[in-house]
């Protein structure tokens, strides 16, 4: 198995609710290369509901979109630079300017969900990402992402 | 004590994690009439960290936008209505359509925030809402909604 790109993160950086790997509860979303794209998979627990018990609330959508677009954008600065995330070099670790989610259908509870990233673009610190999250081959939403290297 | 908007949910639409009340734990955010505006408290706990462990991670800013957004749909809807929120028609409920977060600083946890909203106008069963999250005077995140209700 690979390793996912949120475990690359430093210590400083890794205890996002959504996906750190230092978080003791936490998501733990973990993201991984998809040949030119990225890929992560989850299966919202029960606790997480929207108004309807059934499907997941809206922030979960959200929450999975956004971890899963800051990793894919450090993943991909990190290809377009050449570099491996785990280099000694200075780790490039991005942040969210702007995500814009739309809710296609009702994101349901209990069964997997794959979500998707595709570079659209890369000007300087700033990384743009497009992203899906699906159930089978129903895509219950979709994300545009402006992700932005953190200075240090 | 005015009664919030999500307290009038219907008990089949009130398990949103985020906001309804029928949910045993979640995080129970509660929208209020601000004038022509709209208004909800929150003050983020520790557990729901970003990456930097003082920080909000952002589905937690995209959950809190969220769950305003879409309360202070309905209440927008039942102004425009000349209704009541408590009346005996039929609930409108709505649901997001698509949300656009812009993050402008980091949002901080443990102290309280501001989540206002601000109707752009009512088409049919479309409402398009402007959102922001606050800490004090400083601006942490912007958005904007559009909601539809939902058919029943």
């Amino acid at each position: 198995m690979p390793t996912a790109f949120q475990d690359y993160y430093p210590d400083k950086f890794s205890h996002c609710y959504g996906c750190g790997k230092s978080h003791p509860q936490g998501h733990h979303l973990k993201s991984y290369w998809d040949g030119q794209d990225t890929i992560a998979r989850f299966t919202v627990p029960p606790d997480f509901s929207g108004g309807v018990p059934d499907h997941a609330y809206g922030g979960m959508v959200a929450s999975l979109l956004d971890c899963h677009g800051t990793a894919s954008a450090a993943a991909f600065a990190y290809r377009a630079a050449a570099r491996e995330m785990d280099d000694a070099g200075e780790f490039m670790r991005f942040v969210t300017a702007s995500l814009k989610v739309d809710f296609l259908r009702p994101t349901p509870i209990g069964v997997e969900l794959v979500i998707k990233g595709h570079l659209h673009g890369i000007e300087g610190r700033k990384v743009h990402v497009s992203l899906s999250l699906s159930e089978g081959d129903q895509v219950c939403a979709r994300g545009q992402m402006l992700a932005v290297q953190l200075r240090s």
